[in-house]
C-alpha cells in the first residue's frame, strides 16, 4: 500500500470541519442549546436531509441554491431519487412534516430542530455551504396565542446568555407596525417599503431614501418612514415615540399593542438584551406580525446570528388547514465558525477522559480493567492504559492528553489504590468504589 | 393562500422520519451511545457530509451508490462543488480526516463519530438511503496495541446492553486464523476462500462448497474449511478445537494467540454475549486481524447490526504514514428502524416537559412566568400555559401531552403554591424553590 499514489486531502471550501478540541466545544454548545429548548417543553424533531424538489420549490425563494442529488451510476430501472434535493433550511421541512404527520401531532405543537442544512452559495465570510441551524417553532391550528411571541425571545435569551460569545442584542419589531404606519402615510405598496427598510443597515438612510423616491414616495412620506426606523427602546418608550409621529391606522394600533405586550412580558430580562427596534423588517414575505433579529453588538455588519418571526400560514402548500406559527432560528455555525476563525473559542479537551488507569504489568492488567469498569460505573469517563509500558510513559500519555486524574491500582495483591491529581501534582490513596475527585 | 394548489406530501422511500414520540426514544439512544463511547475516553469527531469524489473513490467499493451533488442552477463562474459526493460511510471520511489533521492529533487517536450517511441503494428491508452510523475507532502511527482489539467489544457490549433491544451476540474472529489455516491447507488464494466463507450464513455449507470447488479446492481442503467455520465458543474452547483439525501455519498460530488474548480479556462479560465464531469472515479486503460482527439472535437473517475489525493501513491513499487501526460501527438506524417497524419501540413522551404552570388569570400571569423561571432554574423542564384560559382547559392540555406535574401559582397575592401529581391525582402545597417531585 505504501507505494500507491497519495492524494493529500485539502479542506473543501464552505464545509467547515473542526479539530477534536474545537468539536468538544461545539458539542457543549449543542447540548446547551438543546437543554435550553427542552427546558421550555419543546420536543425534538429531525427530518431527512432531503426533500422532494416539489416541496423545496414550493416557496421558490432560494431555489437556485438547492443541491440536487444524483447517483453516480444511475439505475435505469429505478429513478425514485431523481427528484431529491438537500434541504436549505429547517422551515420548509418542518412545514412538510406538520402537514404529513398532522393527525399524529398534539397542538399547539412546540418543536425544536437542530440539523445541518445545505446551500450552494459562493463561500464567503459567514456563509457556508453546509451549516447547522437550531430552530424553534410553535405551530397551531387556526391561531397561535401572542404569549408565544414573548416566550421565544425568552428562550433564545436563556440559550445565548449561556454561551461564551461576544455581546449581542435581540431586536424585536412587528410587521403590523411597519405596514400600518406606511398605510397610514398613504403609501400604496407597504411591502416594498418594508423591503427597502430591511436594507437600512447595509445602505443607510440615503440609500433607502433613493429606493423610496424611485418607488414614487414623496419626501413627506419618506421622512416619517426613516424617523420610524430610528425608534428603539423598551415597549413604552417605543409606543410613545411612534405616537408622536402622528400617523393613524388601525393596523398600526394593533401592531403597537402586540409589540408592547411582547416587550412587557420580557421586562424581567436584563435591560438592553431584548430591545424593540423599529428598523428591523426581515425581508421574507411570509412574516405577518412579530419579527426578531439578533446580531453582535461589536460587529453588526456580520448580519443576523438569530432571526425569525410570526407567519400566518406555514404549510398552506401542503395541507388545507390554516397553520399559523411563530419561530426563531439560531445560526449556530454562523456564530461558532466566526469565533473559531477569530481564535475566540477556548479549546476544549483533547478527549473526554476523567481518569486514566495505569496498568502495573501484564499480570495486574485484569485488576486495572476491573478498576476501569468500577470507575465507569460510577460515571467517570475512564481509559485503561492501552499497553504494557513503563509507568512514566503511561503518565506522560495522560499528561499529553490533558487527563486530569491518573489512577494506580494496587501493584501487588492486597495493596492500596492511589490516585494522582495531575494539575495539583498531589497523590493519595483512594477507594474506586467511593472516590470523590472534589472531596 | 388557502386557494392555492395543495401537494399533500408523502414519505420518501429509504429516508426514515419519526414522530416526536419515537424521535424522543432515538434521541435517548443517541445520548446513551455517546455516553458509552465517552466513558472509555473516546473523543467526538464530525466531518462534513460531503467529500471530494477522489476521496470517496479511493477504495472504489461502493462507488455506484454514491450520491453526487449538483446545484439546481449551475454557476458557470464557480464549479468548486462540481466534484462533491455525500459520504457513504464514516470510515473513508475518518481516514481523510486523520491524514488532513495529522499534525493536530494526539496518538493513539481514539475517536467516535455519529452521523448520517447516504447510499443510493434500492430501498429494501433493513437498507436505507439515509441512515445514522455510530463508529468508534482507534488509530495510531505504525502499530496499534492488541489491547484495543479487546476494548472495542467491551465498549459495544456496554452500549448495546443499555439499549432495550432483542437479544444479540457479538461474534469475534481473526482473519489471520482463517488465512493461516487456508494457507496451511495449501490453498493458493486464501482471500477467495474468506470471501466464500463470508457468504456461509446466506448460502449454507453446500453453497460455499460449490464456490470452493469452482475455485479449484479439493475435498481434502474444503472439508476442513467448513469444519473450521463450525467452531465457536470461548477463547480456550476455540483454540483447542482448531488445533484438533491438525493444520499447521505460523500465521494461524499468531491469529489464535490474538484471538485468545481478546477473548480472555473479555472473560468478565456475561457468558455468551461475546463469542469467538470462526465462521465470521467480513468480506472487506482491508481487514487484517480481529474482525467483529453482531446480529440479533432471533433474526440472524437480518444481517449485522454492528461490525468492524482491524486494518493495517487506514489512510494510505491520503498520507505517507502507516496508520493501522481497529474499529467498530453500530448500525443505529438498521437496529432502530427495524424495531419501530415491528412496533417494539415503546413510544417516548410527546414532549420533554416535567411541569406545566397554570396561569390563573391575566393579572397573575407575571407570577406564573416567574414560577416557570424558578422551576427551570432548578432543572425542571417547565411550560407556562400559553394563553388565558379556564383552569380545567389548562389541566386538560397537560393531560393530553402527558405532562407529569401541574403547578398552581398562588391565585391571590400571598397565597400558597400547589402542585398536582397527574399520575397519582394528588395535589399538595409546594415551594418552587425547594420542591422535590420524589419527596
Amino acid at each position: 500500500m505504501s507505494d500507491q499514489r497519495v492524494v493529500r486531502p485539502t479542506p473543501i471550501s464552505g464545509f467547515p470541519e473542526w479539530t477534536p478540541q474545537v468539536r468538544a466545544v461545539e458539542q457543549r454548545w449543542l447540548d446547551h442549546i438543546r437543554a435550553g429548548f427542552e427546558s421550555f417543553g419543546f420536543a425534538s424533531v429531525e427530518t431527512p436531509s432531503v426533500e422532494n424538489l416539489d416541496v423545496l420549490m414550493a416557496k421558490g425563494e432560494t431555489s437556485q441554491e438547492v443541491y440536487t442529488l444524483h447517483r453516480l451510476q444511475a439505475d435505469a430501472k429505478d429513478d425514485s431519487d431523481a427528484r431529491l434535493g438537500l434541504h436549505f433550511d429547517l422551515t420548509v421541512p418542518f412545514a412538510r412534516y406538520v402537514a404529513q404527520h398532522f393527525n399524529e401531532l398534539t397542538f399547539p405543537f412546540k418543536r425544536y430542530q437542530m440539523q445541518r442544512v445545505w446551500r450552494g452559495e459562493r463561500p464567503q465570510e459567514g456563509r457556508y455551504r453546509e451549516f447547522t441551524q437550531c430552530d424553534i417553532d410553535v405551530i397551531n391550528v387556526d391561531s397561535v396565542p401572542l404569549h408565544f411571541d414573548a416566550e421565544l425571545p425568552r428562550i433564545v435569551h436563556r440559550v445565548l446568555s449561556g454561551l461564551d460569545i461576544p455581546a449581542w442584542t435581540l431586536n424585536v419589531n412587528n410587521r403590523k407596525v411597519l405596514q400600518g404606519f406606511y398605510e397610514g402615510l398613504g403609501v400604496k405598496d407597504p411591502i416594498s417599503v418594508i423591503r427597502a427598510v430591511d436594507k437600512l443597515h447595509k445602505i443607510g438612510d440615503e440609500g433607502v431614501r433613493e429606493i423610496l423616491v424611485s418607488e414614487g414616495l414623496t419626501t413627506e412620506q419618506i421622512d416619517p418612514c426613516l424617523a420610524l426606523a430610528r425608534i428603539k427602546g423598551d415597549g413604552a418608550t417605543v409606543v410613545t415615540a411612534v405616537r408622536e409621529l402622528g400617523v393613524v391606522s388601525e393596523l398600526l394600533d394593533e401592531g403597537l399593542e402586540e409589540l408592547a405586550f411582547v416587550m412587557n412580558d420580557l421586562a424581567d430580562l436584563p435591560e438592553g438584551d431584548v430591545v424593540a427596534d423599529l428598523s428591523i423588517a426581515r425581508g421574507l414575505d411570509y412574516y405577518t406580525g412579530t419579527v426578531y433579529e439578533a446580531s453582535f453588538d461589536d460587529d453588526p455588519e456580520y448580519g443576523s446570528i438569530c432571526a425569525g418571526g410570526r407567519y400566518e400560514n406555514l404549510a398552506g402548500q401542503f395541507i388545507r388547514r390554516k397553520l399559523p406559527g411563530v419561530g426563531l432560528s439560531i445560526g449556530l455555525t454562523r456564530i461558532f465558525a466566526k469565533l473559531v476563525a477569530e481564535g475566540r473559542i477556548e479549546g476544549g479537551r483533547v478527549c473526554p477522559t476523567d481518569v486514566m488507569v495505569v496498568v502495573p504489568n501484564a499480570e495486574r492488567r485484569t485488576e486495572a480493567l476491573r478498576t476501569g469498569e468500577l470507575l465507569r460505573g460510577r460515571g467517570f469517563n475512564t481509559e485503561v492504559f492501552h499497553s504494557i509500558a513503563k509507568v512514566g510513559k503511561q503518565i506522560q500519555y495522560a499528561s499529553k492528553k490533558g487527563i486530569p486524574f491518573v489512577w494506580f491500582p494496587p501493584f501487588e495483591e492486597g495493596g492500596d489504590h492511589e490516585v494522582k491529581d495531575m494539575e495539583r501534582g498531589e497523590q493519595a490513596t483512594a477507594d474506586p468504589t467511593d472516590w470523590d475527585p472534589k472531596g
